[in-house]
């Protein structure tokens, strides 16, 4: 890794904690409704929804209030009060205005690596949402640049490319999903450094082996640290 | 004007049609809701429930159609059958998938302008949706930089020109809304031609008489040409 220019972090779980809080409003979400249908139910039909309105709504917590509202009615066939759609609201407004908790280690692997690389913010999600994020987080004056992406898929990392004006094999990923932080980034010719979260959401899940050039695995994020001379 | 090298543009309703569709939508969704309280009274609800979200919520359909949702309960006072959640969703859904439909005389500017400047798209709201917006449109390829922004303050083009790496002395916008596209950038030392739309979201609208250095307003967005040698 030592041709390496431009170090891109992503930020849900890799340096903060989110998922966790996305997990507990939905449990908070099928709580309201365990008169209609079990838990595990509301749950399965809450992520179909996720999926079928995946394009036209994009990552973010407001697509994902508008998939439990619209999981409402499903599930009670129309028979909910609008009441429940109210208490679901104020359950996305609580997951927008969670406080910001930074993983273990992230502040120190920051300032120890910016100076001798330039420092990318690159992650999904809703735009006003992940800058308010970056700034109560405290984080921002570490990174040249932030990178709100509608998606990390190979083209994605490519126009990301092209905008920093890097090429592939001086730049590396660090995240936590296999699938949108690792193995686009690889098949362009960059490095990854895959740090996994104790829980990932299952929509970016992957049972993949990696096993390429520029991938390393720690468990971790200090231990990336070890990989940059 | 004679020492500009980036021209940024304003997106909805400078590029293509968009208030109108807003509009639209509203219009139907009040029509939902007549059962209950008139057009007007519902349609002064929602403004305000947009307004207490605003900062939560930030620009967009997403954040609009969970605004429509929430005053729904408001206007009926908890009354309404949830039938109604659906029936905005869906209208909410078909906003997002509304056709693009250009604004007469765009793509000739940009067309004439490319080559002679870097030619920038920066606009507001949901991050997805502007950008499935731009590749519908067919406009990308004349576009040197697209900034897709929270917010249009003066901080946020202070972070634009940073991020061009652009002096405001160099700088001109162009777009339909004063307050965003307009007042902001003169304030920094930037250039900015106002072309306005027939209509325009109360949120936007300023009556502030802009008279100052570096300030244009035209009729037609071809206009600008003539002051673009």
């Amino acid at each position: 890794m030592k041709d390496i220019k431009i170090i891109a972090f992503d930020a849900d779980d890799t340096l903060w904690i989110n998922e966790p809080y996305f997990q507990e409003t939905e449990h908070k979400f099928c709580a309201l409704l365990e008169d209609f249908l079990p838990h595990h139910t509301v749950s399965q039909e809450l992520f179909r929804t996720e999926m079928n309105n995946l394009s036209l709504y994009g990552y973010g917590v407001k697509g994902f209030m508008l998939c439990m509202i619209e999981t409402i009615s499903k599930v009670t066939d129309n028979k909910a009060k609008i009441e429940l759609v109210n208490r679901t609201i104020e359950l996305g407004k609580e997951l927008l205005r969670k406080p910001i908790e930074l993983i273990d280690g992230v502040e120190e692997v920051l300032k120890q690596l910016n100076g001798d690389y330039r420092l990318v913010m690159a992650t999904k999600g809703d735009l006003l949402d992940q800058e308010r994020k970056l700034i109560n987080s405290g984080l921002e004056k570490h990174f040249h640049h932030i990178e709100i992406m509608s998606n990390k898929r190979t083209e994605d990392y490519q126009k990301l490319f092209k905008h920093l004006d890097c090429q592939p094999e001086h730049f590396l990923m660090v995240g936590n999903s296999i699938k949108s932080d690792v193995l686009p980034v690889l098949e362009l010719g960059g490095f990854a450094i895959h740090v996994p979260y104790h829980t990932t959401w299952a929509h970016e899940q992957v049972t993949q082996k990696v096993d390429q050039p520029g991938f390393v695995q720690v468990n971790k994020i200090t231990e990336i640290l070890s990989y940059l001379g």
